[in-house]
């Protein structure tokens, strides 16, 4: 019996892997934490290590997920900036450069005295606004606000390139950076981003928005500071790389732009907040419902990501809980038999507040899975495990064989 | 001590790899099968995984033997032809551009009726020796029959290359195709397919094995339909690739040709038939000889794949047993240290009944081969292995470090 009907489901606890830690008497979040159905999976499944990128190369999300999607990130990957823009409900084209910003504050010599506009969290998308459409020459330059401080720049035009620097100086004190350009397309380009800097400071300088902030004490929001230069790259949609439809159900911009950009059907989850008080259970049922339209579905649960970076492994633990909790709602809800993926898209240790190189434990289950002795979800449970050592790239691959997805390479 | 005069053997059970049946008490066959002598190897020597290709990658036949002789199937397949004219025997010299054939029947308007001319098992060697041999321009056509309706087809000429499409529709009622070439080289091969099609519908409309069908009320085979071009790829022979000679006991056609292109030594071994009947006491006889002659081996035997496309994992481990003996032999016969892998070039599960991309256990024993913990050989006794997952490309690189054959990269 090949398993061709069965679905494909990838849950990811964004952050989770870990490092040892003493307030947990030595263990890992995923190793502490109560975790009965994926300890289950486990038992039932096969278990093992996953680089999402390889072995000590701290992802961003962006980079894992790519990969774990079978996306070469070292194909595709130019700069945070096009998945930052997607993240944010742009509408990025192929070619299109686009950039990470901040609002920030300058003096009359462009010195930079906040380079978050003192952490400004209310009349930017007015500020944006004012922003959004501008050309300088023959480009055209859309702009968005993000959450607080954040946004981001597209820059769309004839001849234009990745390779640019920074105008944000990176520190407060410095003067506003002069960017330039590593080849004649990035030059075009830089002597639009320059443009885009200074026209900002007029435009904004006076806006009714900062004439209010100044008023009310606040650091004006007077500049516009673009960094991270990418190119929006040229992949293949989902569906015309693996010849069946995805969806995702995710928390985050950034991922949920990725989704947009390989075509995939992405949902928005009421209840799902991406906070550590998120809805798993509508997650799990946003999952369920997905796997009835598509075969495969991707969900990413951003809390214990959260936790990571704020340094409490506790929390990180009850996240992983959480997780569970989402697991055992998308298992026990299969209506049709399905292989199921649980992992991280990268480690956040809670003694480093970042992301780190760790691989991550992941557990493997369905039908046709060859099992191993391994009967706990974690770190060290799953080094033992009958995977062994993969890399992000491999998940798909292994998933569609599984479910008798893929074409014979030879005869 | 080195082990410079050691010999090298790598063993392959065709498929072996599987996943657990339900039949075999959830147990592999590998893992089911009584295999004294393998679990002596495992227990001696050290276990793991490997992936033909890479992680859930369904290997074929062809590119799994490559990829563990150590080529890299991604640079040197082009397309099943070269090897599919190598496994009937042809002499395929480099830069051949090489077609499977189907003998199809078609009506008067070049519509197919019949993709298979009936499934047609007789005559065809008459039919193919009427077309061997054809000049079309300065392009000469190498043909020859396979089994049934089977055949294989090489234009060997100045100038071709195999980016062509196919002349045969695929679908029946459809008209035969009139074959385009993507560039130049593939223009001029296109022109060469096409003429050879029409050609052969001349030749076979009124040759005597067809009056004879037709009189018989079945379908005559009066057109060959080309598909699948492949260039012979340039690969470096074995000798100039190590330095040293090998020898091919092999039992599938596809995998003689690829030796002989490889130059090596192909034994043909009486009573080696490639069914689940094979003499596996004279494909190790052929092994121990050959030993005499190179100081490596490729032996492969086909049961175990036969067992797993047909969906019967207690045949299987009948198959495996049969391994077992032919190893048992082996190891009892040498008379200079060897080193040996045993493994299969891909996995061939009876519940998928085609390859998968599953690795496939593998034991390497020998002089100071390192051991570890695993006592059976088997999918999951080899998943706790020593070796962890390797790949096919690994195999011969460990090999030959082991017994001082290779150059060490570097100072």
């Amino acid at each position: 019996m090949a398993h061709e009907s069965a679905g494909m489901v990838i849950i990811l606890g964004d952050g989770l892997g870990d490092r040892p830690e003493a307030d947990l008497d030595g263990l890992t979040p995923a190793e502490a934490a109560n975790t009965p159905n994926l300890d289950r999976l486990a038992a039932e499944g096969i278990s093992g290590m996953m680089d999402p990128i390889r072995p000590g190369v701290p992802a961003g999300s962006d980079t894992a997920h790519l990969s774990i999607l079978g996306y070469d990130p070292y194909q595709t990957y130019t700069g945070r900036g096009p998945f930052e823009a997607l993240g944010i409900g742009m509408e990025v084209r192929r070619g299109d450069i686009c950039f990470r910003c901040n609002f920030a504050t300058v003096d009359d010599q462009f010195n930079v005295v906040d380079r978050r506009a003192g952490r400004i969290d209310s009349g930017t998308h007015e500020l944006a606004q004012a922003l959004d459409g501008m050309k300088v020459g023959d480009v055209t330059c859309v702009f968005k606000e993000s959450v607080e401080h954040r946004a981001a720049l597209i820059l769309r035009g004839p001849d234009l390139g990745p390779a640019v620097g920074d105008a944000d100086p990176h520190e407060e004190g410095a003067r506003v950076l002069a960017v330039e350009g590593s080849d004649a397309a990035g030059e075009r380009t830089a002597q639009a981003v320059n443009d885009f800097v200074c026209r900002s400071h007029e435009i904004l300088e006076d806006h009714p928005v900062n004439e209010a902030r100044r008023k009310a004490g606040k650091p004006p929001a007077n500049i516009v500071l673009p960094r991270g230069a990418g190119v929006a790259p040229h992949l293949e949609s989902f569906e015309d790389k693996y010849g069946f439809t995805g969806a995702c159900i995710v928390e985050v911009g950034l991922i949920k732009g990725l989704g947009r950009y390989l075509e995939m059907e992405v949902v928005d989850v009421p209840g799902a907040t991406g906070s550590r008080e998120t809805d798993e259970g509508a997650l799990a049922d946003a999952v369920l419902a997905a796997l009835g339209r598509h075969p495969f579905v991707l969900c990413n649960m951003k809390a214990p990501d959260l936790s990571g970076h704020d340094g409490n492994p506790k929390a990180k633990a009850e996240d992983i809980e959480k997780l569970d909790r989402l697991v055992q709602r998308v298992v026990e809800g299969l209506r049709e038999p399905a292989c199921l993926a649980v992992t991280g898209d990268h480690s956040t240790p809670c003694s480093v507040q970042d992301h780190s190189g760790d691989p991550v434990p992941i557990v493997m289950w369905g039908p046709g899975v060859r099992t191993d002795a391994v009967k706990a979800f974690g770190e060290r449970p799953a080094q033992t495990g009958g995977l062994g050592r993969i890399r992000g790239h491999d998940v798909m691959s292994i998933l569609t064989s599984l479910t008798a997805r893929q074409e014979k390479f030879g005869a």
